[in-house]
């Protein structure tokens, strides 16, 4: 019971808590965009496939029960949720007019258990309209009793792996990722590493959610990824992460790191295809997909140094966990100053990349058994 | 919709979080001893009281949840939850043999929003073996849906009141608390004040517990209050805290404080009689009672030394956020010293005193309507 395939994922994958300035509070400008841009498929979403009566909705005055997987220390996951729960009312009263009552909802905030749920419930009380309930624990495995839910929302997630490929950082194996710290898609061998974990990660996640999920009930999830053919070191978003890798280089260079330290860091983030994506979740089988789409994000119109700024305080909010843990703090501290610089001095050929990466939107139903 | 009378209570009201030295997580051995005695009573109206077939459990595979409502950070929760689950799985074998299969427990835990819920989950995570959410808010108010709880459970809470009745704090009202920091007792107005605040909380308290918990389930409530004709100035615990009193009346001679900082502190407990407590169950009428009893608490069989240790250590566990709160965390700190004295010099009249408070344990059923 609540048993999945992993247990726990390493505390640095949470994001960075509190709401300093650099909390991942104050700086998850670029996510908010997400779901911002994600709202409107959202509410069609619900408009056009959730069936409020097969789910018993008409007779009983049962609780409407959402969840949003990896909800970190908000707001984001505060307007995600509250705009599900705005367009499941609407579908109510659509499907039965006043003849029957929606009782309420319950919403369940799921993350890491290293998550900082403090500042979570903290944000969450001050305009609490529904109940509300904490859930730490990983995502790739069970955390709630079975068929429970009737929504579940996973946003800017699910490109998080479980952990990076043991092989990319194997000197001996022909997928060794040397001299990069992501997939860049540019080594065969490294790319099938990382697709295979991701594969593996989402079967686990969809296996995990398809027990939590009423038959009929919906899941939203919003996840990285790449156009079809573009590589990641194609994509703005890839040049940023091979922009720190490169301050990193920097360090081992230096000798502030030494070149095995270098080598055994890799990010555990894959943005995948769209095809990929949708041959799992075939194969997994326990959900249709209603909607698969890709989410526009003009969010970017500012001007270069709120750019910068934001691109250096995003980053730090959702990787210091990771580079602190493996490099320590000071380096971690060394190797954002050096990216802030350099982010300053390449900025044009990042912004200006010929390809971006893009944000897959993905609409499951729930099988009914 | 989850809107109780009182929104939230002050953040000074939560256990002291983390795990240190000085939190409430190193420093609730007396706590400890209470559930410790409770769990035969709760062993035995489980099995007595708790009819699983009327609660559906024989043909559903519908699962069993628990909440604990004022949970704070552990490890006492997880004690009684536990010892709970086991209870349950005993009465379910015992009352369907094999015929019939218990698909497992989700348990919330409760507290306000200002508890170190951070604290609290990562001590749940390393022996999870069932479903755990965790509920920010006040127990005064909603915080479930409706009719969703199988056993609710509050351990050492509901002796602590929303709020310090106003008459005892305010020099024109016959209820003026002067030179006492806690319902001594000695004055009919300031008990009768206190009296009406408790009565208020708990019934407010069972109001949103009738709702959430579904007909023939249980609640065990375990509370702080007196013999029957005993006055907390004649009981061990009241002298206690009058002589952390007393050191506040020191700290104003010595014009650390004003005496009107003083005057304007009291403490927001209510230890109740069980005459008292009946009748407010009773008057609420949304259960029955199927227990009351107190508890025994021969849990200080140790040397003095030790005794003054934990209840100076226990008290600043406790009381450590009311008193920063009110009178900054210098003068906190200086009454703690002092205290610690004091208890030093008079132990030998508190652990003598001719009488103890009680426990109360009370087992309740809530109604079938």
């Amino acid at each position: 019971m609540a048993i999945g395939e992993i247990k726990e994922l390493p505390k640095s994958w949470a994001m960075l808590g509190g709401d300093g300035h650099e909390s991942y509070t104050q700086n998850s400008s670029y996510q908010k965009g997400v779901v911002d841009a994600s709202m409107e498929m959202v509410d069609d979403g619900i408009m056009e496939k959730l069936d409020l009566k097969s789910l018993g909705f008409e007779s009983t005055n049962d609780t409407f029960r959402i969840a949003d997987f990896g909800c970190s220390v908000g707001p984001n996951t505060f307007f995600a949720v509250e705009n599900i729960m705005k367009a499941v009312k609407h579908k109510h009263h659509a499907q039965f007019n006043n003849s029957a009552v929606l009782s309420g909802f319950q919403v369940f905030f799921n993350d890491v258990t290293t998550n900082d749920f403090n500042t979570l419930f903290k944000a969450l009380h001050s305009n609490e309209k529904y109940f509300s309930a904490g859930v730490p624990g990983t995502f790739f495995g069970r955390l709630l009793p079975r068929s429970t839910l009737h929504f579940a929302h996973s946003s800017y997630c699910l490109h998080w792996l479980s952990k990076v490929p043991r092989e990319v950082l194997d000197s001996e194996s022909p997928a060794w990722n040397k001299g990069s710290i992501q997939c860049d898609g540019l080594k065969k061998e490294v790319t099938k590493a990382y697709s295979a974990q991701f594969q593996s990660d989402m079967n686990t996640f969809l296996k995990a959610r398809a027990q939590e999920i009423v038959g009929g009930g919906l899941m939203v999830i919003i996840t990285g990824g790449l156009p079809d053919g573009v590589l990641m070191s194609q994509a703005g978003i890839g040049m940023y992460y091979d922009l720190l890798g490169s301050c990193l280089i920097d360090m081992a260079e230096l000798g502030v790191i030494s070149e095995e330290k270098l080598d055994s860091f890799n990010l555990p983030l894959y943005y995948s295809s769209s095809t990929e994506i949708e041959e799992i979740i075939k194969a997994n089988g326990n959900f249709s997909i209603e909607r698969m789409d890709s989410l526009s994000h003009n969010i970017w119109k500012t001007s270069k140094e709120t750019k910068i700024k934001v691109s250096v305080s995003g980053g730090r909010a959702v990787f210091q966990g990771l580079l602190e843990d493996h490099f320590g703090r000071e380096v971690a501290e060394k190797t954002f100053e050096n990216f802030e610089t350099k982010l300053d001095e390449n900025f044009s050929i990042i912004d200006g990349a010929a390809h971006e990466h893009i944000d897959h939107f993905i609409l499951l139903k729930r099988n009914v058994n």
